[in-house]
């Protein structure tokens, strides 16, 4: 905690560092600010995943909100209480192990942090097809909800059977003219509810057994050729396929992961490094990853991290008053 | 699932029964639903005691809110979802062992369900001082927001030392003239954000190492005798001092609890009995039982019956469609 009591930075020396601003981060943040810790978020994607949704139904509290609208709603909220929010990524992170201190560097700052709380989600699972990358901005996107608007009364397909792939099919059948839904097995794998609405709507057409193996087009993409030998022509093409752990960010610090790539923690969001947690999606804590499991990992780490943080203060510094648990 | 695809209940047989209708009961109700559920919750007091928070500022996605809007909108949600809502406790629940139904009565009906999600959070402890029962409502309380009004302009004294005596403290300072904050230990053990405005509340006087001993008055509470033989005039006394759990429920039923009462379950939030699973403060689940914790307990222990009903229906009904996870 700052000595002023404010949990605004002074100094470079925070509390805690976060890094990533979806819906775990965010609610650690908020969290962290409520203990008066002295808290600092880098997220270069604020919202995270969750700011792709365009439509999120069972987040408790609103029966229909946007995601990039709860996402704003919880960036305010930890700004409220005085959180630092960077708008960048983290370039390098490492540990002073003498100090028990860890220094986190963005483009623009390099700061000290008492605790790390790693919530940096996962990153989209590509096709891995020829062409795939250089078409990306043409024809190619991997979020309907950013990209959905560019085609108006166009012929769009989207790749995937689960609630991200469904929900952006529903979201681009208001917009484009024809969506056909892409996908490699016999049944949709989305929750019911959405699955029924796509089943009727009738610009959104079903392709079952269906796999994506050509990409074609010049300057930008005009059909893509299926595995059954099918031609389809295409204005836009939505990868919907997933998310893989980011382990570039994992490797750095030699974080415990599991054989999947997501870190390991314990019930109170520890990691195998002393003084750094984890919460959301990018650990192996919970196999329904959703927005609401998400924030209360969030608020788990951060309350960890505090108790970790009083209890030293309480056995290293007598002056400071213990609060009970 | 209901054949007509539709969870409005259209026989006496659910797939789920959900007993509570806190932040993990509703959130159950709302999950179960958006996987096509037929599903009914009861509860005689909807929002639990979240709706008792006369704010509640760490709930992600709201800056400041009451207990009771929040609850409010989290019952809105489940309703709109279609879940039966059944605004009565249970008074006996038995399990059908050979046809592995549960049987869930409240006062004015029957029903039986595949599943039952328990989520019965837990109930206010008392001082246990005589006099107690007979004043409640004539001067003893156990809600603040439920009747601080009544105090305007008067003396009232609130017993704890949590977040919710110091916002009860809060809230009343409001509305009284005067707030004793009676504490039997030496410092607050509330969220630092709540004792910096408490200790800097001019209404507010904090009573540290103090208990009430004694309730003195004829036909309502007029004073209070503490442990340090001082006596306190009041009109209201407000008792914050903490939950225990609801052991005659799960007696009934034989469900598996720790040494504090508290249900154990595991990481699926399943308990020991075959198809009835438990979520929020009920459960031994999590140190942080917070609104955010108690909707995500609420979340998996509704997908873990969601899945365990779709492999029935994969196992003993091949027309079913099974879904992949």
């Amino acid at each position: 905690m700052s000595d002023d009591n404010n949990t605004k930075n002074k100094s470079n020396i925070y509390d805690v560092a976060i890094i990533g601003g979806g819906p775990a981060g965010l609610t650690s943040s908020t969290y962290a600010a409520r203990y008066k810790l002295n808290t600092i978020v880098f997220s270069n994607g604020f919202g995270g995943v969750m700011s792709s949704a365009h439509k999120v139904c069972n987040y408790p509290g609103f029966i229909d909100i946007t995601g990039m609208d709860l996402a704003n709603k919880m960036m305010s909220q930890a700004k409220t209480l005085g959180v630092n929010v960077v708008f960048e990524g983290i370039v390098n992170i490492t540990k002073n192990d003498s100090e028990n201190i860890f220094v986190v560097e963005s483009e623009s700052q390099s700061i000290r942090s008492k605790k790390v709380i790693v919530a940096i989600g996962q990153k989209r699972r590509e096709l891995n097809l020829p062409r795939e990358k250089e078409l990306v901005g043409k024809g190619i996107s991997y979020c309907a909800t950013c990209d959905g608007n560019f085609y108006k009364e166009k012929v769009v397909g989207v790749i995937g059977g689960s609630d991200a792939a469904v929900t952006a099919a529903l979201l681009l059948s208001d917009v484009a003219s024809k969506v056909y839904l892409i996908y490699r097995k016999d049944k949709l794998r989305a929750v019911p509810s959405w699955i029924e609405l796509v089943e009727n709507n009738k610009k959104i057409e079903i392709l079952y057994n269906s796999e994506v193996v050509e990409l074609i087009g010049e300057e930008k993409l005009e059909k893509v050729k299926l595995n059954t030998n099918k031609e389809i022509g295409l204005n836009g093409l939505f990868i919907e396929i997933g998310s893989v752990p980011n382990n570039e960010f994992t490797n750095k610090l030699n974080i415990n992961c599991d054989e999947k790539g997501l870190i390991k923690v314990d019930h109170n969001y520890k990691t195998n490094i002393c003084g750094l947690f984890a919460a959301g999606d990018c650990t192996d804590s919970s196999d329904l990853k959703q927005i609401i499991t998400a924030c209360a990992q969030g608020a788990i780490a951060a309350y960890t991290a505090y108790k970790e943080i009083i209890e030293n203060k309480w056995l290293f510094d007598k002056t400071y008053i213990y609060i009970y648990f």
